[in-house]
C-alpha cells in the first residue's frame, strides 16, 4: 500500500537522451507498401508467407496488395472478424490453427495487415506460434501507424480486461504509409490525430504548433508521412529509455488517465468512446491540472481546449458522473501500486512529471474547468 | 524443397565455445529449495506471490514448502490437472483467470513447482499475463531439472501438435534441487537419466564413464544434483551459442529423431513411451549409424547397449514396423525443410556432427542393428 508521501518519493521527471529525430530500425515509412513488402519477405526467403487481415483489410486493402506484391499474390490469407470484441483468445487459436494447418514454420513470414486490433492480435499468434514467427505489421489506421507501430505491444483481450494476456516482441518491420488512410472517415483520422497532438505536448511547443496549424482531415499523403515520421520518433524515444513500461514511458499516458475513465463511463453508456477522442478529451484535463500544479501556461491551456471543442466536440459529463469517473480512475491498471490517483502532467512542453498524485478534490476541480472550456452544461 | 546436395551442404559440426562448467547464472543448485525461494521473494519484493501446481505436486511437495517457506505459505495456490493432455490451452486459460482474480499485476511473481508439463505451461502462462509477469521455476523431476531448466523453452500443446504454441522465455529463477526425487518412481529417475547420458555422449568420454558408472536409482542427494550441475552446463553450452534452435543446438537432439519415432509408434499402439527412455533407445541407433558413418567405436557403442538392455530393457519393433517409423521421421519437425531424415550423429564422444542425411536404407540397417544389440525377437 502507497502513501501520499510513497507517491511524492516516485515522482520525476521523465527525463531521457533526446536521440533527435530517430526513428526505430524496424519501423519504414514509406508509400510504397507493396514493394517494401516483396523485397523484405525476398531478403527473408521464408519457406511460406501468410497474411492476416480483418473483414475491413481484406476488402480494402488486400485487393490492391494482392495486385501490386508477389509476395502478398502468393500468400495464405486468414481473416479475422472486426473489431475490439474479436481480439480475444479465440481469434488467436484461429489464427494459430490456420497458421498450423497451411504448414507455418519457424521459416514462414506472417504479414498483419489492419488496424492496432489486427497488428496487436497477428502479432501475438506469430511470436507465439512454434515459439516464434518472424512478422511484418503494416498499420492501416493513423492511431495504428502512430501508436501500435512502436514498442512492441503484443496481445489480446482477456476475461473482460483490455490486453490482458500478450508480450513485448518486435516485428521484423513495420511498414508505416498513409496510401491505405483514403477509406478512413474523418473520425477515424481525428482519432489518429490525437496522439500525434500527445507526442507534440510531450516533445516541445514547435511540433505542437505544427499539428494544431495542420488539417489532418485533409491530408496530403507525403507531409502527413512526415508529420506521423516526427511523432513515431518521439515516442520510440521514450520506448527506448524502458521498454517494459514501468517508467519514463509513462510520459505515453499523458491524457490518459482521464481518457480511460471517459472510455469506461460511454462503455456504460453504450455508446463507446474512440480512444483518440477519448484522449483528446482527456488531454484538456491533464493540462488544467498540469496548470493548477506546474503553472503550465494558461494561454497556451486556452489554445489547446479551443481546438479540441471546434474539432472534436465534447464528451459530455454532469456533476453526478464525477464520483463514477474518479472510482474508474482509483481502478486505472497503470496505477496499480497507488491508493490516489496518479497522473502524468506537463510543467511545460516538452518537460514531463511523471507519477503526480492527485487529489478527489484536485480531479473534480480539473473536471469543472474541463466542462467550462469545452461549453458543457 | 531441399535435395541431397542441400542437405549435404548444411552438414556441420557443433562448435562452440567451451565454457568449462559453467551453468547459466539465473540456475541455482540446492538442496535448501525453501531458503532459496524465502530469498529470492524477498529480493524482488513483488506485490503478491502465486505457486502453479498440478494435482501430484500439491500432494507430494506443495505442503512441504508451504511450512517451510514463508512465501510459498503466503501464496495464492494455482491447481492444474497432471499430464502431458492437460498441457493446453484451456489449462493456461484458467491459470490467467486465476492470475487476474487473484490480482495478479506485473509486479507479481508466479512460482511453478513441477515436472516440465507444469514449469513449461506455468512460464508461458506468466510470460504472457499482462505481458509478463516475473516467474520462478522448481522442476520437482529429474527430467524437469535437467531438461526443462535451460533454454527457456515454454509451451503447451495445440492442434494435436506438442509445443506448437509458446515462446523463448527466461526465469528469473530455476531453483535445481534433488530433494523432491524421493516420491520418484525408478522409471522416472531412468527417464531424465537418459537426458543427461545424452549430455555426457555430446561432451566428453569421461562424462559419459561417469555417468555409466553411476546408479540414479540408488543416489546419494549431494552427488546427483553435483552430476545434474555438470549436466547442465552441458546443455547451457549449446543452448548460449544457439537461442533460438537453429543451428548447433541442435546436437542436443542427439538420440532424438529415432526417440520421437518410436514415441509416435508406442502412441498409436496406445502403450505410451516416456520420453527418457526413448531417448535412451534412440540413442542406440544414434550411436548405430554414428558408427555406420563416422566410425564412432564400436566397442562404445556395445558398452551403451548393454548399458540400456540392462536398466531400460528395449522398446520392442519388428521389421514390419520399420516403414511406419521411417515415415515419422520424415515428418519430424526438426526436418522441416527436409525431404531425407536429417540426424545429430557423433564421430566421437563430444565430436558432434548435425544435420546428417540418412538414407532409408542406412536408417532400416540401423533398426536392424538396435534389434540385435538389445536382444529383440
Amino acid at each position: 500500500m502507497k502513501t501520499t508521501a510513497d507517491s511524492k518519493k516516485t515522482e520525476k521527471t521523465a527525463k531521457c537522451a533526446d536521440n533527435g529525430m530517430v526513428t526505430p530500425a524496424n519501423v519504414f515509412f514509406t508509400n510504397q507498401v507493396a514493394q517494401t513488402i516483396d523485397e523484405t519477405v525476398e531478403k527473408i526467403a521464408p519457406s511460406g508467407v501468410f497474411v492476416v487481415v480483418d473483414v475491413n483489410t481484406a476488402s480494402f486493402v488486400l485487393p490492391r496488395l494482392q495486385s501490386e506484391s508477389k509476395a502478398v499474390a502468393g500468400a495464405k490469407v486468414i481473416m479475422t472478424k472486426a473489431g475490439d470484441m474479436f481480439k480475444n483468445l479465440d481469434t488467436v487459436a484461429s489464427i494459430w490453427k490456420q497458421l498450423g494447418d497451411g504448414g507455418c514454420t519457424r521459416r514462414s513470414v506472417v504479414i498483419n495487415v489492419g488496424g492496432g486490433v489486427v497488428t496487436d492480435m497477428g502479432a501475438f499468434a506469430a511470436a507465439t506460434f512454434k515459439r516464434g514467427v518472424t512478422y511484418i505489421n503494416v498499420p492501416t489506421t493513423l492511431l495504428g501507424a502512430v501508436d501500435a507501430s512502436v514498442g512492441g505491444k503484443t496481445g489480446v483481450n482477456f476475461n473482460s480486461l483490455k490486453n490482458e494476456v500478450g508480450l513485448f516482441s518486435e516485428a521484423e518491420l513495420v511498414i508505416v504509409s498513409t496510401t491505405f488512410f483514403r477509406t478512413l472517415t474523418s473520425q477515424e483520422l481525428l482519432s489518429g490525430y490525437a496522439e500525434m497532438l500527445k507526442h507534440g505536448f510531450i516533445s516541445s511547443k514547435e511540433m505542437t504548433d505544427r499539428l494544431l496549424a495542420y488539417d489532418v482531415t485533409n491530408y496530403d499523403p507525403d507531409r502527413l508521412l512526415e508529420l506521423i515520421r516526427e511523432s513515431v520518433a518521439v515516442k520510440s524515444k521514450f520506448v527506448a529509455c524502458d521498454r517494459t513500461d514501468l517508467g519514463v514511458r509513462r510520459a505515453l499516458n499523458f491524457g490518459h488517465t482521464v481518457a480511460h475513465a471517459f472510455e469506461a463511463l460511454a462503455l456504460e453508456r453504450k455508446s463507446p468512446l474512440s480512444h483518440g477522442y477519448a484522449v483528446a478529451f482527456g488531454m484538456v484535463a491533464a493540462l488544467v491540472l498540469s496548470h493548477m500544479k506546474f503553472d503550465f501556461p494558461s494561454d497556451e491551456l486556452h489554445r489547446y481546449a479551443a481546438y479540441v471543442s471546434e474539432h472534436y466536440g465534447a464528451f459530455d459529463i454532469t456533476c453526478d458522473d464525477y464520483k463514477r469517473l474518479i472510482g474508474f480512475m482509483h481502478h486505472d491498471k497503470k496505477n496499480s501500486t497507488a491508493t490516489e490517483i496518479s497522473c502524468t502532467l506537463l510543467r511545460d512542453y516538452g518537460d514531463v512529471a511523471l507519477n503526480i498524485p492527485v487529489s478527489d478534490t484536485d480531479m473534480t476541480a480539473a473536471l469543472d474547468i474541463y466542462r467550462d472550456l469545452l461549453h458543457i452544461g
